[in-house]
Order: C-alpha cells, then structure tokens, then sequence
C-alpha cells in the first residue's frame, strides 16, 4: 500500500491537523501526516487505519512518500515554529513542490516566507483556514492566497475538502503574497466583533430582562432560525442549555468571565488604524477582552461603585425580546460592513485585487463567522463595483433604519441600569456617524491648527489656511507676505512637521 | 562675539526650532542653529538680533560653534530626516557629545538610535516636547528619555527653558531609552481624546441645545474657571468667538470638518494593544478622526438617512449646560486614567522605570494637555504605589459618581436626536465595565472552547478546562483518559494553538 506515493502532506497533527487530513481521505485522496510528537502520529493512524491516511516519524519519510509536486500543509503554531519547520522542509525539496501555511501567521510574516521561498523555487500559499476541530473534520472556509499556478494544483483537493454551500465550495483563490492570511485575520477581527456583541445581548437578557438560561437558550435558538442565522448564535443557544452531567447547573453560569486572545483581533485593528479605516466594534471587542483579565481591579472596584445600580423594574415580554434582536442584528451588519470595508481597502493599498464578492461566498460555509446575512453581502459586493460601505445598501439600509430606534432606547434601559454593552454601543456610534454629513471634527482641525499651526481648510474656499487665533489675522498657508499679526510677537505658521500634535 | 562658543545647538529651524532657541536665548545662553533651508536660518538670525542667538548655513560652522560637550537638538520632521541628520553629524561630533531628538518620532526608532549611538560614544535624549510653536518659545512642558549622564548635563538649560508651575519646571529626566518619546506619545494620544471630547460637548451643546457659538464660548470659557480649567478648553473658548476680520461671521462654522492627524494617536492606541491596555477612548479618538476623512461618503449617506432626524426640542437652560460640563468631565477623567494606565504598563513591560508622579507633574504646564486636573492626578499617583487606574482613588471616585448619570441622561438625549458621540459613550462603557465585577465574557470563553477547543477556567475550582459541548462531556484539558465524549466522533482537544481564534 505505501508503493503508491500520497496526494497531500500534512506537518502538524493537533487535532485540527488529523482532522484535516481525514477530511481530505475522505474524499478519496491518500493523506500523509508527520509530527515530531510521536502521540499525534499514533492518533493520526489509529483515527485513520480505515482509509488511505498514514503518519509517518520523520520528515525524510514524510517527503518520500508524497507525490510531485508535493503539497504540503503546515498546521503549527504561528511565529518562528513556522520558520523552523520551513528551513527543515527546504533541503529535502524539490523546485516547485509547494507549501501552504494553514496557520494564523501575521500577514507580514507570510510577505516574508512568500519572498524567501520564491527564491528557493518553492511555490508558497499562505491560507487561512476557519472552522475550528470540528470543520477541520467535516469541511472548513478555506483561504488561500499567494502563489496562483500552485492554488491550481492544490485546488482539486482543497475544493473536495472544503464545506460546501449549494453546491459551491467555501474555497477559493483570494490573491497574491499574503492576501490569504490577512482575509483570515480580518474573518478573525469580525469574528471577536460577533462574539462581544453576543455576549452584550446575553447579559442585556440576563440582567436587564431578567431571563433564565433556558430561556435564553430557547430565544437564540429561534433567531438562529430567523435573519441572525449563524454558527454562533447556533451554538450559543447550545451553551446557554448545557448542564454539568447529572447536575441541574449550567456550566456557563461557572465559566470565568476573563476571556483570552491570540492576537488576530488585534492586529486587525492595528491594520485598519495604519490603513485609517474605522473598524471600532472590533476595537472595542478587543478592548473588552484585554478589560476581562482585569477581573480582581473589577471586583474591588465593583465594590466601591456598588451602590449605583439602582432597583429598577426588569423589562420583560416579546417587545423586550424583540429589541435585543434588534439591536444585535444591527451590531451584527456594523461588524460586518467594518471588516469589509477594511478588505476592500487592504486590496488598494496592498494590492491584493481582492473579489469581495467571492470572499463573503467563501464565509458562507464551513467558518466560525458563517452566517445567513453573508449572502446579501455577497450580493450587495457582486451587483457593485467599488462599493465603499455596505450599511448604506439597499440589502442593510432599511432593516438598518428599523432597528435603530431600538438600539437607542434598549442602550439607554442598560446604561441606567449600569449593564455596559461597549460594543453595541460602538455600533449605534459608528453609524450615526457614517450618516452624519457634517461631524464637529472643525473644531478639531480649529484647535490644531490653534496650537500646532497644522493647517485647515474651509467649506466656502479651497486652499489651505492658517489663522494666527491669538492675533486676528487669516492668512492661506505659505503666504511668506502676511506672516505675523498684530499683537504676536512670534508668527504661528506651519512648523514643518516635526510637531505631530 | 562668535569668539565665544555656543551653549546650545538647533538644527531645523521651522517655527518649532526657532522659537525653542529663542527661548534659550531670554534665559542667558548662548544659542546656534542650523538648517538647509537659507530663509529659516536668516529669519532666525533676524529674530534674534538682539540677543546670544545666531543662525549658520553649515553643520561645519554650526559644530566648530558649539562648547564641548556638544548639546544638540534635533527638531526636524520623525521618520528617515532624523537618521539622515545623524549620520550628517556623526563625523563632525566628538565623543560624549549629545544628541537631543526634539521630535515626535517613534518610540521603536528612538530605541534603535539610542543603543546605535551608544556604540559610537554619543549620548542621546530621545525627548518629547510638548506646547506648540507658542510653547516652544515661551515655555514648553519637555519629556527627555535616554542617556542618564546627558540629561545631567543639559539639566541647566532645559530647566530654565521649560514651563514653570509654582515654580516647578515642567521637565525631568523620564527614563531609560526611548521612555522619553513613548511619554510623549501617550501625551498626544490623551490630547487626540481631549480634542474629540470637546468636539462631542460642542456638537451636542449646538445640535442638542441649539446654542450659539458667542453663548458656547462664553460657556468654555466659564468652564476654564472650574474643575475643567485646560489649555484646550481655554483655545476652544477662543476658537468659538473668533470672527473672520470685519465681519460677523464665526471662522469655526468655515472650517471643513475633516480633520487630520500625524499617527502618534494611532501608535499610542496600537502599542496599548500589544500590552494589553485598554484605552478605548483614545482609540475612539484615532477612529472619529478616520471617519471625519470620509466626508463625500457622509454626505450621501445622510441623505438616505435624512428623516431619522426626528423633530425633538431643543434642551436649554442651566441644567442642561451643566450636565455637558459634567459629561466633558467625567471624558477627561477616563481619557487621563487611559493614558496613565497604559504608562505604568508600559514602564513594566519595557523597564522603563517611570515616576508617574514626576510625570503628571510636568504636564500641568507648557504642554498641550496642561490641566488643573493633572494636579489631583500627580496627587493620586503620588501618594499611592503601583496605583492600578486612578478612576477609583478618593480623587476621582466621587466626581465620576456624580457624574454618571448625566452622561446616561445626556447620551440619550443626543442619540435620540441622531447625534453622536462616538468618545463620550466609550467613556461611559470604559467606566462601567471597570466596575463590573462580572462581564459576560464568560459567554466569549464558553465560544472559544466550543469551536476552537481553548479551554476555560472555573469560578467554583481552579484548572484549565475543555468541554466536548456537543458530546455531553467535561474534561479538564490534558486528561487523556478521557478524550473522547459519547456521540462524538472527534475529540476536541486544544489543538496546540495554531488555530488563533
């Protein structure tokens, strides 16, 4: 059986790893896995020993076996593992075989290896992969980005592999060097975005409404059913009902509320601000999670401040209900429209040539933020060319509009009542500003220009103009003729730069 | 007269540099500049013709001028100009001179200068200095970081240059390396929630009480009296009476509402992500100043959104103007307890050793977030080791108590009207979740757990767990003995982290 050489590659077997690989020998490919702890290769041919998937000890074997051009995955930690495992690889390479990184690297770091490996003759694909274990195993969204005559080998198998949706697989060539991997990290961003927003509606429910879990778990579970259909309301409203075994006590009710982070969230939103693309729910969610792990300062603090939730009546009933709904859906298309606008600027500026299209296509299936809204958002990118900002959409602007009002008043019930929701917050803010045509930001421009003769420009003229605000005197930046004003001694003009005021 | 050497040198003589020997100059030193620009050298040897100040034409010129040890500034546009200009120097300079960087450059540069230099036996001050161009030449607040021995030497000169406050110079040694310039970009990043809350007080007192900008003015300005005395309260007061010359009309309802900035907002918010600190408000800073970019795409969006503008009455009255002052309060209060938060972080995890006393002491003048409240904060650090957030000390508790609700009251109030105030409400989550014993981020780690296998902790014992949700089982993780749960076909074990969700 070893005589005929295998299809693909794996070098990593977590779980995530073997479960990939039976995905793959599930679909009638021979599937060779390697790791250098000897447990997961054991795992890999006792879950395996069924079907054409065998682990192999060494990465000599491991090469051996596969056929040409070999494909490989890589499914290890993110960082300088990666690198390592690369440089290994290399000298038991041959030109053209082709490595896919299937982890969450940074997407500089995937530049880099991209680059590297271009000059060892190396075809590279950094490629994201969403779906947890379990969508490892029985078909996850799948990214991958970077070389493109190495995609169309891979693609017969990664295709298979791949959830489907109607038919259509949840994979497809996102673009060059490390367009793969920055779709994943901002898959990942919206998705520490969905998360919070969640976590609000369940505490606005709890806190606010009164709710028991089980309820709770019954309410989820039929938005799943309605325009909130998603994995993770779906597996919310599993969370909400799950009892520890033999117990009438819900497991989430004990969980810590500190929650961790592995730095996708974040760095998304490092991206986006040297991009200047507003993403501020997913801003927030990752301020909320570094705010968590300050859970023994909230609780000392709690203490002092704890006579400021004042007895107010719970708020109950479908309408209540109902307005959660509301407002969560709308932080959902917030959410939503920020990531995308930040991938439809990330494809100018790094000129990934992204088809936003076929992402939200691709994020319908398989992936922790699949959800049913993705569709219409796959419309409204597909019918428009450039579209800059999908709120404003015929597919989001009316049901925007309709759960505003509820947004606005379910905020004020839980601010009175000391129940803080930063993201949904963020939310309402963020399109209340996208919709605002005129923001005070003048006087912000008044005042640096006030005390950092930074310059400003005006509504009525073109041009760019300082004024000398002490010294009643206007004059339009450069003018060397009008340099000081009457009553300042020395000329406020633009510094040069070195102030970043 | 040029017999006699020069105590202090200047190269870059924009507005910033000009202004700063100037100042030297009224203290009794001798002081020399530089630039490659002609006009900026004369127009400082004009401004300076009565005084120990001369401009040069040539680094030559300007080194063989200056008393050894050498004590250069730099205040030249942050970025490749300052390397550039080093390695001009480097030379023409002789061992133990001194470097000082005046600009805003960027902590991670500075670092790299710093320890570069060291190697060619010159002392370098990475230094913040803060107070813009008016600042630079009456007294600015100065931020030096860097080599010990070289703040030792240049201690005279910048003492006297400095602001005073009772006193007390606006200046002391910060820390090791680029502690200086780190300082001074947390400055900007309060100063860019600072400028954002006041546009978000002055937006809602127009849009909310439909005041004027002579009444605003008179209001700011009544402000500058009390607790909210500040430099930027006192140039706002300023900003909204300012007319454009012979006519009625204010300059500030000209000024385009899109407003611009030079990243050291952005860095702050993206360097508070890598340690860790929340600052959401400052973050929500960087974003407004993002979105107010957009402002074709406002404009088209208001449109669509036209009638959400519901006629509502204006607020007016003492009341209401009162519960903006005591909103614009409590926004400072969260904006400064961010920033310090993320100094005392910052001195741990880069060893910078901060004095966050000395700190908030030298920013109550000459720097443009100069504030009577910065004296209660000097308090609070001063008087309390390794203080956590100053939010919760004796100094702030109760005002931000007394606050509270107003803010609730008066975000309603706004948000029904369809105004935002994107800073102000981060200011309030900011608060509440800081005082929140329990956040439903035990809902975030119950998802985490679900589709990635990361794991939870328990309020009821300690261990790290894992739940197989689907499968009706709980293990704690690592315990192989029970890998797998009834009706589940795959075990969901932490995957070894390649999966970063």
């Amino acid at each position: 059986m070893d005589q005929q050489l295998y299809d693909f590659g794996m070098i990593g077997l977590g779980v995530m790893g073997r479960n990939f690989l039976l995905n793959v020998a599930d679909d009638g490919f021979g599937a060779l896995g390697t790791d250098i702890n000897e447990e997961s290769v054991s795992a890999l041919n006792e879950e395996g020993k069924d079907m054409r998937v065998k682990g192999v000890a060494t990465q000599q074997e491991f090469v051996q076996l596969l056929s040409k051009p070999r494909k490989i995955m890589l499914l290890v930690p993110a960082g300088s593992i990666v690198d390592k495992v690369i440089e290994g690889l290399l000298p038991l390479l041959d030109k053209d075989d082709i490595i896919i990184d299937g982890g969450n690297s940074h997407y500089e770091d995937t530049d880099r290896r991209y680059a590297y490996l271009k000059t060892k003759n190396i075809r590279f694909l950094g490629t994201g992969v969403s779906g947890g274990a379990k969508g490892a195993r029985l078909g996850p969204s799948i990214m991958p980005g970077g070389d493109r005559s190495a995609w169309e080998d891979v693609k017969p198998i990664l295709e298979t592999v791949a959830a489907k949706v109607n038919g259509e697989p949840c994979v497809t060539y996102i673009g060059e060097s490390s367009s793969g991997h920055y779709v994943k990290m901002v898959h990942n961003g919206i998705e520490y975005g969905l998360m919070q927003l969640i976590a609000e509606a369940y505490d606005i429910l709890k806190r606010v409404g009164g709710m028991s879990n089980d309820d709770m778990s019954a309410l989820f579970s039929k938005w799943n059913d309605g325009r909130l259909n998603s994995y993770l309301v779906e597996i919310s409203a599993n969370i909400l009902k799950y009892r520890i075994e033999d117990t009438d006590e819900h497991l989430l009710d004990l969980i810590l509320d500190k929650a961790k982070q592995k730095g996708t969230g974040k760095w998304t939103s490092q991206s986006a601000m040297d991009l200047g693309v507003p993403i501020p729910t997913i801003d927030a969610a990752v301020t909320m999670r570094a705010i968590s792990a300050f859970k023994e300062y909230r609780q000392d603090n709690s203490k002092l401040y704890k006579d400021i939730h004042p007895e107010m009546p719970e708020l109950t009933g479908p309408g209540f209900a109902e307005s959660v709904e509301k407002a969560l859906y709308f932080g959902f298309v917030t959410c939503y429209a920020q990531g995308m606008q930040l991938l439809a600027e990330a494809s100018k500026e790094m000129k990934y040539d992204l088809d936003l299209e076929g992402i939200a296509r691709i994020w319908r299936g398989g992936c922790i933020i699949r959800a049913e809204m993705l569709e219409k958002i796959r419309h409204a990118y597909g019918t428009r060319e450039g579209l800059f900002n999908m709120m404003a959409t015929e597919e989001f602007r009316h049901d925007l509009f309709d759960c505003r009002e509820s947004v606005v008043e379910l905020l004020h019930q839980a601010n009175e009542r000391g129940v803080p929701a930063m993201c949904l917050s963020t939310s309402l803010q963020y399109f209340e500003v996208f919709r605002s045509e005129r923001l005070p930001l003048n006087m912000v421009q008044a005042q640096r220009d006030y005390f950092g003769s930074h310059t400003y420009e005006r509504t009525d003229q073109t041009g760019v103009f300082h004024t000398a605000w002490d010294a009643r005197s206007i004059h339009k930046a450069g003018d060397e003729t009008d340099r000081t004003g009457p009553g300042e001694a020395a000329t406020l003009k633009p510094s040069g730069g070195a102030k970043g005021q």
